[in-house]
């Protein structure tokens, strides 16, 4: 975490399907892979369930704290979707009826006559948000301050996170490479921190893995991941190392 | 979230590479559906950066709020793991070489002689912690008052995790049955309101999803998940919903 002048970014996912293990969350991977190379960084994420205290705990802290939040679930039609009701607390103002979304989905279910009380419920936005359009399903999202308001539903997410980039600050995007080492962490644990001592501006993160047949061990590896906004400095740490891990007769590999 | 009484725990990944977008992370819910069944209820997950104040930050607050805190992720070898020592740092006491922890050690490394500073750094644990065994890569978690700190690579955090589990107390375990129902969401919102208004003790989620061909609409369903302790009472809502469902002429199946 060297790159303290990108843009940096919070992801609340509120959701008790994570929570009970029923659901596996992919949308922190998206939204991290997405914005990374962007140069805005994923600092944080905080899954919380589905109460209302907790979403606005976890809003007012990180919207302090960071750039950009975006929070993912929580916005559709039924009584378990209480996100849009928190923001507008953690925020102190009251939701509307918002025009504009109220007529997407009026047109988008085939008249006002078919807008039940969930579908309404869709359109009902905290005062002074600005509209996220949702292609997928209509119901829109929205952006209150520095706070981005997604579906959890992940290809409706990730329609939303597009509309959400154009209003993000972008930043200088950080480079990353891997090197695979056949062999356990624990034996060039030594050769690392001196590398990362040299190259204070490179990131040097260090990913141990079993079932490495053709390793030293026969099941051994590690895989060192290099990340920083210098990619000539990469490079160059990386040629060290490779020097250094053949001196002690370890194979590696560039990723 | 309605079974107050069970014990609860909270998550904590310490991890870069989850942050990244490089790895996605299953241990959250490997985690929850270990526990679930022993009555042992996840209630939020925090991913942090490797970065020593946000660590101590999240474990400080979590292990006030919940009952039980867990912690994946660096505790190994390399420069990068600072674990734990961010946790001696949180509970205000210094890590020292653990006797038990050196022993097994020098053993798995066939001998002393092979500990070098990585190997022996995984053996310097907080004053007053109790190892968590491990027994895949030898290298101890420890049990600091309710906080277990675990390693983060999958196979091995789940070898700890049976070791971390005779610690906790047992709950009464929550059960989840879901029904599929192939409409969109925002058509059945208004009987899953009257639903969970009338049945308090049960929790009941509703989780769309797309690509539904036999649907009402060739496009839209959703999963709607019942959670409660009481097993007669899912059964009863259920049975009230299909009646619901079927004189709305809409399809549903028990999964």
């Amino acid at each position: 975490m060297l790159y303290n002048q990108n843009p940096n970014i919070a992801l609340i996912i509120i959701g008790n399907e994570i929570l009970s293990g029923r659901t596996l969350d992919k949308n922190t991977q998206y939204v991290a892979s997405r914005l990374a190379p962007l140069g805005v960084e994923l600092r944080e994420v905080r899954v919380v369930a589905d109460i209302e205290g907790k979403i606005i705990a976890a809003v007012n802290e990180l919207r302090k704290t960071y750039d950009y939040v975006i929070t993912t679930g929580g916005i559709g039609p039924t009584h378990d979707d209480i996100t849009s009701a928190a923001i507008a607390k953690a925020f102190g103002v009251e939701l509307y009826r918002h025009p504009e979304a109220y007529a997407a989905l009026a047109k988008h279910y085939g008249g006002e006559e078919n807008l039940n009380h969930g579908r309404i419920k869709m359109t009902e936005i905290p005062e002074n948000a600005e509209l996220i359009v949702n292609p997928i399903s209509i119901a829109p999202g929205f952006k209150m301050d520095n706070v981005f308001v997604l579906a959890g539903v992940p290809e409706i997410m990730q329609a939303m996170l597009e509309n959400v980039i154009p209003h993000l600050r972008r930043g200088v995007p950080v480079k990353s490479k891997t090197v695979q080492v056949k062999t356990g962490e624990s034996i060039i644990a030594g050769v690392m921190t001196e590398l990362q001592n040299k190259y204070p501006n490179i990131d040097i993160g260090s990913y141990p893995y079993t079932n490495q047949p053709d390793s030293a061990d026969g099941r051994h590896g590690t895989n060192i991941v290099f990340r920083s906004q210098d990619e000539k400095a990469i490079d160059a740490a990386i040629g060290e190392f490779a020097e250094a891990l053949s001196k002690m007769k370890i194979n590696c590999e560039r990723k």
